[in-house]
């Protein structure tokens, strides 16, 4: 018997029309479909397939034991997320061994700080392991403020918020366009470093970006105001244009 | 009778099974598609859609006037392109105020370095436009490495291989990862570039991302040799990974 394949789908920013057409056959068609989220919750990536999955599928909700409960320093942290991600590869790889097919959702593109990485580098050298980009978060949330994002030659930095506030601003400073992520609970100190920055007055958030839930709207008028991890900070290029 | 609408939709990196189900279903019901392309070439964005068209199809073909007969800095190159971007645009305006919807092909994703934000500033205040966001050649690059480009905090920096060599230096030393795109005939300098930033070793070249001609190899393996304008040069952030 052959192996099955693990299939690493991106699912795109969030909006299910958003999908590849290559990411939406291999879904609808999935006998086993695997994702993350946090336990308790749907989750982002199970709501976003609703309605396409084959009746008979078997779907292989994958909890983190941890989320923000520990710090992403403590060794803790690394050591629960190692110990579960390895049991989760262990399951997909044994179904893949068995010779079936699986589709392991990821938020946005796979190979751009996707949640696939982890399982993907436990067994690509096992089975055979396909990788389906997407449209990321970042092209969603520059879509929806209405500006392109770079011209020219415009240099494009992306930021997580995780970062520090100097860290950050050094080089909000020194980038044409921007993008930072991961924002939630940092939102304050993405403030602070746009501020340093000399950048403020020129960031856009989105929130949601291609999802129902969607807003737009310049980041100084949303001052003090708590903001959804699913949140993207948008400074544009101002390069060339003819 | 109402406006028509200028969609810009993205194709993707190149593969039309890596379009998005909006972009695929815009353009297999479109009476009017335009798209740009080298004068007396078919055009790399028309080559993605073959097939996909209806029969009854109206093209409009957006035959560059100039490319690279006249340098980026000379004002001759700015003003001919800025009178042929409005000719386009003045084609497209007419189209849509007499009700016709209309579909503008773009490689990659329309706000990112596209082609088609030259059209967008020229007709979004005279007729209702859309954005369809799409999967960037550079996801497709880094996806056919079979790498993650980026993990936990790392910073990814997109640089054009058009800005000097010091430039690309300096930037190329302070990042975690990073993507060249605009290649062709720059690559010397991409490769001078890297070297001085130590980084020439890591670094990938994919030619050609999702297409069938794709190439993948590390950018050592092809010292002297040219590459064409789809390349994209690639080097893994290396980031916290649990």
């Amino acid at each position: 018997m052959s192996a099955g394949t693990i299939h690493g789908v991106g699912l795109g920013s969030g909006d299910p029309d958003l999908m590849t057409v290559r990411a939406h056959r291999l879904l609808t068609n999935a006998r086993h479909v695997a994702y993350f989220r946090k336990a308790g919750r749907e989750g982002q990536a199970r709501k976003i397939i609703e309605g396409l999955l084959r009746p008979d599928v078997i779907e292989f909700p994958m909890e983190y034991p941890v989320t923000t409960e520990i710090a992403l320093g403590d060794p803790a942290y690394n050591e629960q997320l190692s110990g579960f991600y390895a049991e989760c590869a262990a399951h997909l790889l044994a179904l893949a061994k068995g010779g079936e097919d699986v589709v392991v959702l990821s938020e946005g593109d796979p190979f751009f700080y996707g949640s696939f990485m982890h399982i993907y580098t436990r067994v690509r050298d096992h089975v055979p392991v396909q990788v389906v980009p997407a449209v990321t978060g970042m092209s969603a949330a520059w879509s929806a403020t209405g500006e392109p994002i770079t011209w020219g030659d415009d240099i494009l930095t992306v930021l997580m918020a995780t970062l520090s506030v100097e860290e950050l601003t050094a080089r909000m400073k020194t980038t044409d366009a921007l993008v930072v992520m991961k924002i939630g609970r940092n939102i304050d100190k993405v403030r602070e470093a746009l501020k340093a920055a000399g950048k403020f007055d020129d960031a856009w958030l989105v929130e949601y970006a291609s999802m129902p839930e969607q807003t737009v709207q310049k980041l100084s008028e949303t001052q003090g105001r708590a903001v959804p991890y699913f949140s993207i900070v948008i400074v544009h290029g101002q390069g060339r244009r003819p």
